[in-house]
C-alpha cells in the first residue's frame, strides 16, 4: 500500500458497524513493548533509534501477518504526511513530533498499527469501530505472541513489561474508548458522570490524547492504571464503565426528545443546515455541528443519514487530510472554503 | 375593511416595485395638524379628545377618498390589533400606548393611514415602496387640503402649523425613509454615512422611530427640521441624502463582492438555510439572517427569491402578527415556534 492509497482508503472504524457504534466511536487498545538490548527513546542515540527501526521492521514483517502490513518510513515522510496519520490515528502526536529514524506499520483496514520508536521502542496498537475491546485485544495479542518469539522484550519478572515512561509499566497496556455523548452534555449531567469515571481511576481526554480538548462533544475514556492487574481485568473494568456511560448517554437522550423536543431538533437542524450551506467553515465548528447532526441522525431526526457518512466528513476534514485531498498545502483560510465545500458535495 | 382583512392582506410597500427598492424599503411623509378650538392632547380633557375624534372622522370620512378609508377605532379594538397596526407603521407606538378616544383612518392599500387623538389632533401619513417621496407627499397634501376646508386647523401666519411639540412647528411635516445598509455595516462604513447624515440635521433611527435600536442593519432616515423651510425644500434634500446612501452602499456591496465574495456568500448562505430550516427562532435573528438574505437575493447569489415574499416574512414574523395568524395569544417561547414554522413554510 502506498501512502496515496492510505490517504483514499478508509479504515474499518469509519464503516460504523461495530456495537453501540451510535454512541461509541472507536474502541483502542495498545501496548508499549521496549526491546532489553536498547536503552530507552529518551537516552538513546540516533544510531540505535536505526537498529531498533530496522530491528522492528524486519521481525513484524516476518509474523505471519506480514503480508496484510505495511512499512511507513516517518522520516521520509512530508509534515502535512505524518500529521495525516496522527489525524487517523495510526501514530501519535510524539511520534510525529519527535526526530530520527522512526515509523510505523499498518495494515490495510487500518485496524493495526505498530509504532516503532515512539516513546516505547514499540507501541503496538489495534483500533475498532463501536465497542469492541475483546477483539481489538486478541488482534493485538497475537501479533505480540509472536512478536515476543522474534524479539527481546524488555520483561521483569516482578514489574512485567518495562516501560519508559513508569505509567505503562506492568501490562504496557492502554485502553482507550471514543464516546460522543451530546445529551450528558447538553442535559448538564457530562461533569457527574466524569466525576465517577475519574473515581474509577480513569482519565476523560479529548480527541488526540493527553492535554487536547473535547471537540464537539466527542471524549476519550482510558484506564490510568497498568500495573497489578490482568489485562483482562482492565478491560472487563473499562469495558463495564463505558456501558454504564452509554445508558446514561441513551437515558439522557431520552430525557431530552421528551422534555424539550423541538429546542433539539432545532440545533439539529440549524447544525445541519449549516454544514450544507456554509462556504466557509473551520473544523472546530464543523465538529460541534458534526455532533448536533449525529444525534439528530441517531434520534431519526435526519433518516437519510448514515453514520459511515458523518464519521467519512469527520475524517477528512481535519487540515492535513483536506490538503492531500487537495494535493496542495493550503493556507487556513483557504482551507476553511475546501472543508466547506468537501462537506457540502458529501452531505447532498 | 374589517380588522381580520387588515390583517391579510399586505400594504403596497410590500410589493417592493418603487424605485431602489433594493435599498429603499419604504418612504413615509407625515403631517401634523391641530384644531384651532382644542387644547393639545397634553391637557385635553377625554370629552374633548371625543368630540375631536368624532369631527376629524366625520371630515376624512366625507372626502373624496371616502370610498377607499376605513375607520378602526383604537379604543375597542385588543392590545394585539392596537401592536399590530404599530407593526405595519399605520399607526405610533404614541398612540398605541395612551388612552382615550382615538382611532386610525386607512386605506386599503395601506399607503395612507390618518392618525387621530396622537400627541397631535391628526397625523396625516403616507407610506410608499421605495424611494418615493413626492408621490407620498402629492396623496397627502390633496387629503390635506381638503381636510383644511373642512376642519378648522390651528395655523399661525408667522410660525405655521402649531403642534403639541415645539419639534413639529411650521411644515407640521416628517419625511422619513427606511433603508437596508447591510454593506456599509460589514465594511465599516455605516458610521462615517451616518455622521454625513448627522451634520445635515437628520435623524437616523431604528425601525420603529425614535428610541428604537436598528435592526438587521435597517434604518429610517428622516428630516429634524420642520420650520423655516417649505415642504419641497425638506423633501428635495433628504432625496438627495438618501440618493447620496443608496449610491454608497451600492459601492461598498461591489467592494465586498470584489475582495471577498466568499465571506459574503458563506454569510448569506448560512443566514438562509438557517432561517428554511430552524425551528425555534426570534423576532432579532430573523432580522439579522433576513438582512443577509435580502442582500445575498440582490447580489443574485439566491436567484428564486423575490424581494416580495421577504418583505412579507418581514412583516408578518412580528409578535402581533404571529399571534393573529394562529388565532391566539402565545407566550415568547411558543412564537419562536411558530415564527420558525411561518418562515420555512414561506421559503420554500
Amino acid at each position: 500500500m502506498k501512502f496515496e492509497e492510505l490517504v483514499k482508503s478508509s479504515g474499518e472504524w469509519l464503516r460504523a458497524d461495530g456495537p453501540e457504534c451510535g454512541i461509541v466511536i472507536s474502541s483502542r487498545v495498545r501496548l508499549a513493548r521496549n526491546l532489553f538490548s536498547f536503552r530507552f527513546e529518551s537516552h538513546i542515540s540516533s544510531e540505535e533509534k536505526e537498529n531498533v527501526a530496522d530491528l522492528v521492521k524486519e521481525a513484524v514483517l516476518s509474523t505471519s501477518y506480514a503480508r496484510e502490513l505495511c512499512w511507513f518510513d516517518l522520516e521520509s515522510l512530508t509534515e502535512l504526511e505524518r500529521h495525516l496519520l496522527l489525524e487517523r490515528h495510526l501514530i501519535s502526536r510524539e511520534q510525529e513530533e519527535s526526530a530520527g529514524a522512526r515509523g510505523v506499520v499498518v495494515n490495510e483496514p487500518e485496524t493495526l498499527s505498530i509504532m516503532v520508536n515512539e516513546e516505547d521502542h514499540l507501541r503496538l496498537q489495534s483500533l475498532r469501530s463501536g465497542l469492541q475491546l475483546e477483539d481489538a485485544y486478541e488482534q493485538l495479542s497475537s501479533i505480540d505472541d509472536e512478536l515476543a518469539k522474534k524479539l527481546d522484550y524488555a520483561f521483569d519478572e516482578e514489574f512485567g513489561y518495562l516501560t519508559a515512561c513508569p505509567t505503562n509499566v506492568g501490562t504496557g497496556m492502554r485502553v482507550s474508548v471514543m464516546v460522543h455523548l451530546p445529551a450528558l452534555v447538553m442535559s448538564g449531567h457530562i461533569e457527574k458522570a466524569f466525576n465517577a469515571v475519574h473515581d474509577l481511576r480513569l482519565a476523560v481526554r479529548g480527541l488526540y490524547g493527553e492535554g487536547t480538548e473535547a471537540h464537539g462533544e466527542f471524549y476519550q475514556i482510558s484506564n490510568q492504571i497498568t500495573i497489578g492487574r490482568s489485562e483482562e481485568d482492565i478491560l472487563a473494568d473499562l469495558k463495564a464503565v463505558i456501558e454504564g456511560i452509554v445508558n446514561y448517554e441513551k437515558k439522557a437522550r431520552e430525557r431530552l426528545l421528551g422534555r424539550e423536543p423541538m429546542k433539539l431538533e432545532d440545533k439539529v437542524w440549524r447544525a445541519y443546515s449549516t454544514l450544507k450551506n456554509a462556504r466557509l467553515i473551520s473544523s472546530d465548528e464543523t465538529m460541534r455541528h458534526l455532533s448536533s447532526v449525529r444525534l439528530g441522525a441517531q434520534l431519526g431526526m435526519l433518516p437519510e443519514l448514515e453514520l459511515k457518512t458523518l464519521n467519512t466528513i469527520f475524517l477528512y476534514i481535519q487540515p492535513a487530510h483536506l490538503q492531500k485531498l487537495e494535493g496542495k498545502e493550503l493556507p487556513p483560510e483557504e482551507r476553511d472554503l475546501v472543508r466547506a465545500r468537501y462537506i457540502r458535495e458529501h452531505l447532498s
